[in-house]
């Protein structure tokens, strides 16, 4: 077997993940089988499962990718951003889908659920580095507690994503992101943002 | 064939609706088999069958029934006590589980989501007329058109459904639902609420 490079392994890795991502977009999560993941990363179910134990270890993995992704445009914009951002993509739903497909086995399947919840924490400690340094600016309201308005954020960001999910009409949702956005923002200025 | 009452057929149609909910809660919509549905309700699927057209039309059923209790709700109390009551009652969440679930087919297929915009008409309907109520009393922040509370509500209620469909835990959210209702109450009132 010939020596193979860390570049080649990172950009295998990479088309597998680029692949299972239109797949579990395309097929949902139980469509999106071997054949298919095979179909829509062009190797075979060897090379895939070299990368990644099973197609929970590839969702995840996606999962948290995205939530990295998320992670770093919370800490420059904050999660508001990351709201709009998804707004103003609509071909990123597909795969927003596939979550919630996974709602039912966050619940019931333990293991599936503590990687995910490495997905989750994160998103929240971005969220929260983000939100003290808004507090030390003086631009977050003081009357409540930053974890209590990072669960806050977190909570709409859910509901965007079951939204979009859902496919519901969006054109009405900018103006209720800038009042979320005005929620969590220091009152009473008396004049400015 | 013996003549049938309507009360009969009314306690028969209350029977299947019952079973159907349980059983969509245990098993998730496509693990709601007709056999298992038979199994559910008690009845045979010639039964089942004669009330709701298929299982998508018990579905929408289901979900057209809730939104009209929370419906009734939203009325006395408003949308945000729709969601309190959600975090008190978590022997409802297999069943919200189910909406997610669905939404692959929300977004894909017309007719369902035809049925399932009823459903989203109704409870709209209610709390707009709440809003347009609380903005009469001068409960209602009036720099904020009501139709983007409403929906502002309605995000976030999604994103609570979402929450405890997966099963994520609740302990932190009552807070998060206190500045859910601050953030679209009247501002600058010189004391209460």
């Amino acid at each position: 077997m010939p020596k193979v490079s860390q570049d080649h392994l990172d950009a295998r890795r990479r088309q597998i993940l680029d692949g299972a991502r239109v797949c579990f977009a395309r097929n949902g999560y139980e469509g999106a089988t071997v054949r298919r993941m095979e179909e829509a990363t062009g190797l075979s179910r060897g090379a895939i499962f070299h990368h990644f134990r099973d197609k929970d270890g590839l969702f995840l993995a996606l999962a948290l990718e995205e939530a990295q992704r998320m992670a770093d445009v919370v800490a420059e914009q904050g999660l508001v951003q990351v709201m709009r951002d998804l707004l103003a993509h609509p071909e990123q739903h597909d795969w927003l889908g596939t979550r919630l497909e996974v709602s039912r086995r966050l619940r019931t399947d333990a293991e599936f659920r503590a990687g995910w919840a490495q997905r989750s924490a994160e998103l929240t400690a971005a969220t929260l580095a983000r939100l003290a340094r808004q507090r030390e600016a003086g631009k977050l309201r003081d009357d409540v507690d930053p974890a209590v308005l990072a669960a806050y954020l977190e909570l709409v960001l859910d509901g965007l994503v079951a939204h979009l999910a859902m496919g519901l009409p969006t054109a009405h949702l900018s103006p209720v992101l800038d009042l979320v956005e005005d929620s969590v923002r220091r009152r009473s200025q008396p004049a400015g943002s």
